[in-house]
């Protein structure tokens, strides 16, 4: 991803949301990597502490954070996320030191972000920060989240193609500024499927340091690309039913889910080896989760191998959240990598 | 609950992996009660420090982490679960201080246990248990967690017979042993609707602490018994399409979620007040998480009047899963309350 974002001369600023870990953040840095994206001014923190000295926060600005920010903005450049005039107002009479605005911009998702047909209020926006104490109008910010739900691989380039059109008609419709603004554009699908960045200045992917069974389900990667598995000990078989029950439940994986032939899986079983792993198995899916069980339905074949006191290695569905709850990483070179507990 | 108890003449053994809290446990303390419940070994170990002697581990025995159990073991009273005579064989084996054993038994919630037609296997780990240096044969237990999924009250009070019919049955087959068995039974949607507990010696209830929308969905109760809300900054609102966005996503509820006309709910809007909170607000749903962000769809009206850096309280879907991302309490009279973080 480095070399692409190099070779597109783009900025590379990786979301650290998914690894949340400052071991597995010195390897982007070991990569060259200076600059990074963050989802909550508490990870911020984490990782300013640890020597990043160039953070987008990429939510929008929580004003009763008002105190965090001013820390980090005296300490680090950090970049805010606004997309509303008043907050815009209210966050440069309480700012202190300066910062860093991105403009959100919603180019199809919907979630959050002002839509290109919002033009006036983005302008009475970016001029109230060119208009403003300590704010600095670094650029317009999109993150294309609708690619997650694309039905194939045109269709994200499709959403990439349309979404970076969006933002240049922005940014010029705001070129009386007279400022350089930097387009940065987010997700994992289309900074994996592009193989060159176009008309954008910085790209913002997270999740492509693991991936998961939704990017492989949604054609982004292949099971091989995964980095990242849960091992769970097993504590009890069925084979009756062609089950057996692991240690690893909502609490370890939270309960998203993809369909496998109509029916929900949390999870797919791998094989492993003394390496870490290999391959999924098919048919061996985690097909329920409570708070502590996971419930593994397989093959007789694969259920008749397990027996309490054994572990299975289990492809999670959604990496992030999966490392949000287990709280650090085993490497697969013996080591242990911390990972950062907050909200 | 604890009342109740009582009069029933049962033990009241309440679960405490769903407040997960040193302080919230005092007060069951201050209540009398003496015997816990919790799901994992490190639970046990939080609470057996602060002074709790008298834990059951309501998960099955992970064999992995026997050091934990021996240490746990020394020191207070561990009651473990098992459904599988190896594991009996191999737990005696590593043993080193006595623990008691309850069998788990499957009274038709399908998760796991052993079935009231398999009592071969019942009495070939009832005996194993008995014939082994360390472990004592203390009782019979069932989580019927199938009432969660009942339509209504007359369908859990039918769950409740049936499950402790079972109970009864395998403690008569087992009546050759002299002991005379705890039937250990769980679930806050049974504990709460039985008016008295017949049949059994023991209720493990944990939810009906907090509640949720799953309990008031279900018709378990009210809403004005829910002990327990989130409160989310606002972060954006789009009053165009009668949403905001919360600081409130799926690392804060988890992403359990109930039907509502249709639709996906993960949590829904209260009126909040200067005691705490009042009633749901009808129609005002979060509808959508993603990591970090919540997306409240409300009436005109409600949406109107939240701006950024406002604050919404959120009655959340499922307590438990929700409590466990949070890690920790502000308490209505103004305190702070600690939660065990682990897995």
């Amino acid at each position: 991803m480095a070399e692409k974002a190099s070779s597109s001369g783009v900025i590379f600023r990786p979301h650290f949301k998914t690894h949340q870990s400052l071991i597995l953040g010195r390897w982007y840095k070991d990569a060259g990597i200076s600059k990074i994206t963050v989802s909550s001014l508490s990870a911020a923190e984490y990782f300013a502490n640890d020597g990043w000295k160039d953070i987008t926060v990429a939510f929008p600005v929580n004003l009763r954070e008002i105190d965090l920010i001013n820390q980090l903005a005296k300490t680090v450049r950090i970049g805010l996320l606004l997309e509303n005039p008043q907050v815009a107002i209210a966050l440069d009479c309480e700012l202190k030191y300066n910062a860093d605005v991105y403009i959100k911009i919603d180019t199809g998702y919907h979630r959050t972000g002002l839509m290109p047909g919002e033009m006036p209020v983005i302008k009475d926006l970016a001029d109230r920060v060119q208009n403003s104490n300590h704010l600095n109008l670094a650029g317009l910010l999109t993150h294309a989240g609708h690619t997650y739900h694309a039905p194939n691989a045109a269709a994200i380039k499709n959403i990439y193609a349309e979404s970076t059109r969006i933002l240049n008609d922005v940014k010029n419709n705001l070129s009386y500024l007279g400022q350089d603004l930097i387009l940065s554009y987010g997700d994992t699908p289309s900074c994996t499927l592009m193989e060159s960045f176009e008309n954008i200045q910085e790209i913002r992917p997270g999740n492509f340091i693991f991936y998961d069974l939704m990017m492989i389900d949604a054609g982004v990667c292949d099971p091989s690309q995964v980095g990242g598995i849960v091992v769970c000990p097993v504590v009890a078989t069925h084979p009756s039913r062609n089950q057996a029950v692991l240690y690893g439940g909502a609490i370890h994986f939270s309960k998203d889910s993809i369909l496998i032939d109509g029916k929900r899986g949390y999870g797919q079983m791998v094989e492993m080896n003394a390496k870490g792993w290999h391959k999924p198995i098919p048919g061996a899916w985690l097909v329920s989760l409570s708070q502590e069980h996971g419930i593994l339905e397989a093959p007789p074949e694969v259920i008749m191998n397990l027996k309490p006191g054994s572990v299975v290695g289990i492809l999670p569905v959604h990496a992030c959240l999966t490392a949000n709850l287990l709280h650090g990483y085993q490497l697969t070179d013996g080591g242990i990598a911390d990972y950062f507990i907050g909200n």
